[in-house]
């Protein structure tokens, strides 16, 4: 059975679950994930009982055919209507994503069907990843180690260039090693710079003795990559040092909360308390961390406020930062998978203070 | 009065008439549009009487003091729910833009408020740009221009390139000339490629004799330009030549009807017109235009289908082509604006067949 097929069986046990005689599946991304479908416009009904229709419009004929072998196929425009005015029975809609107006549509060609709230149900199955799933965000991890890795080995950080510079050679080498484009928007910041969270490159060049922070991915496959390293150019003073060797002692903490079962909440603390007992709680300024996967953030999110625990085959990211505002920051991050034997390591890269 | 403030003005005119007491605009591009912020995270209540007030979250605290100095500003999140539970009386929401389950929190948030639905206002007034919004689209378009005069300046256009090559190249230089980035994933198009009218670049190469159809537009200041142009490498084949002026003409057609008062269906008749008599009707798969600006395709369609009619202030491309199955294709866009004297051509690449 194909990933799709098998993502297919899963969804029909929560709709038997949830009483629903089917699901129309509206959301893009869902529609890729249980279909394999890579367009920008399609739609899909699975059914209880195995009545599965895909819908997607003319321009897409040959590409669908390709693509979804499997399902029987309408070519039709508005997918999500066409499909409606096919259904019977209990009918369930993307209620987080099909709009008030779309939902007046739905009802208007919903004939013999009776349409009712199923928000998430997609999303819920999209938390755990599959194989073929986790082989993708090892593409993309690989490609951001090496796009990184190819950066620094042809001096791609040096005095005087710019944050748009570097930001543009990185991306442009993701390309080189496979990436269909970077997951994000780039975060390249140097010096006090890089004490912005979320800083977007400007035209401030490097000076010797900046810390370094880079912030990118890569996409491969439609699932996103997700890394942070902060290097030093030239020798770095001892409060970079120090600053550096305590969010790394954090990140590790994270990481290695990492297991099956454990609270969310949990893994948070466990890296964010060595922020705190060093005196630095109020300036790692985020949460821990986010699940990745066909969305750059998708749940689960790793935070104090966060609910739920950890199943093994989750792809979160971890990524503690302390950011001394007018000075710099760091932050360190990886993309893992959990597993039962403990975390797998997607981002490469070395962690140790990388000086260039 | 900034453009941000008259936009305003021109929003609570429609309030009245449709006897709102204020809008909740949710949707981040109309945010953007009244009231000049660039974040990811925001909405504004625009009050019928004048009492506006803008929420963001922490993030955004310096930011949004720079971009919105003039409204009252609440930090919270979310912010729909938040700015809900202030307001009072008839308030409507955008109901294109909200979901099913958004509503469900709005309605429990909203204490005094009464919520209608009020979707596509402020896309209402988004359909006539004022003169910022046209010089954003003019320098965007010209970035476009001057990556391509760039390209084949340069020689990227050679025997041997790959369409992804070129693509990557002419993005790159887009950037290098004011761009933030690709208004939408580059078409490059070669030989036989040329007759799919939305090919992906590949890894085939360019030989001489082939078409060269690319469809490309840059980013600036949020607005998105829009361009196609199609080349020859090497002397054309007659049929190519032939091919070039018929599309030529029709476009020619197309914009010479692009008059304020105009029915979108007779600009699209005038442009296909042309290809029809030319027993070409078949191989013209798609409408003649779109609206651009701060999405890449926006109201109005210009279409068979299409209602309305143009007004002064419309900015909308006009992009005939025609597609010979297995042979190439040949598609011609600019972006032009609607203006009462006759209408403003904003992509300035000459329309005359170039041969590389």
């Amino acid at each position: 059975m194909s990933s799709y097929a098998a993502r297919r069986t899963a969804l029909r046990q929560e709709l038997q679950a949830t009483n629903l005689d089917a699901l129309l599946v509206t959301n893009l991304l869902n529609v890729r994930y249980l279909t394999g479908f890579t367009g920008s416009n399609a739609a899909v009904i699975i059914g209880a009982d195995g009545d599965d229709v895909f819908c997607t419009d003319g321009r897409y004929l040959t590409q669908s055919a390709k693509q979804v072998p499997d399902l029987e196929r309408l070519i039709d425009r508005p997918c999500d209507t066409a499909l409606a005015a096919r259904a019977k029975g209990r009918l369930g809609f993307e209620s987080h994503h099909v709009t008030v107006d779309g939902l007046d549509e739905l009802t208007a060609a919903a004939g013999k069907a009776e349409l009712h709230k199923a928000g998430g149900l997609v999303e819920k199955l999209r938390l755990v990843k599959d194989e073929v799933e986790i082989e993708a965000l090892r593409m993309a991890c690989a490609a951001a180690d090496r796009a990184l890795a190819a950066l620094i080995g042809h001096g791609g950080l040096r005095a005087g260039r710019t944050e748009r510079e570097v930001a543009r050679e990185l991306e442009s080498r993701m390309l080189d090693h496979g990436a269909e484009g970077p997951s994000f928007s780039s975060i390249v910041a140097f010096g006090a710079n890089s004490a912005v969270p979320h800083h977007s490159p400007t035209d401030a060049t490097l000076r010797t003795g900046d810390l370094i922070k880079l912030d990118f991915g890569a996409l491969v496959d439609g699932y996103h990559s997700d890394m942070t390293r902060t290097l030093v150019l030239g020798r770095p003073a001892d409060w970079q040092r120090d600053l550096y060797d305590l969010v790394a002692r954090s990140q590790a903490a994270g990481r290695g909360a990492l297991t099956p079962g454990a609270r969310v909440s949990d893994v948070d603390h466990a890296s964010r308390e060595v922020i705190e007992k060093a005196g630095h709680g109020n300036e790692f300024l985020h949460g821990l961390g986010h699940g990745v996967g066909l969305e750059i953030h998708e749940a689960p999110a790793l935070s104090k406020a966060g609910a739920g625990t950890l199943s093994a085959g989750m792809a979160v990211t971890v990524e503690p930062g302390v950011y001394l505002s007018g000075r710099g920051g760091v932050r360190i991050e990886d993309t893992l998978v959990v597993r039962e034997s403990g975390p797998e390591l997607l981002t490469l890269t070395t962690k140790e203070l990388v000086v260039v």
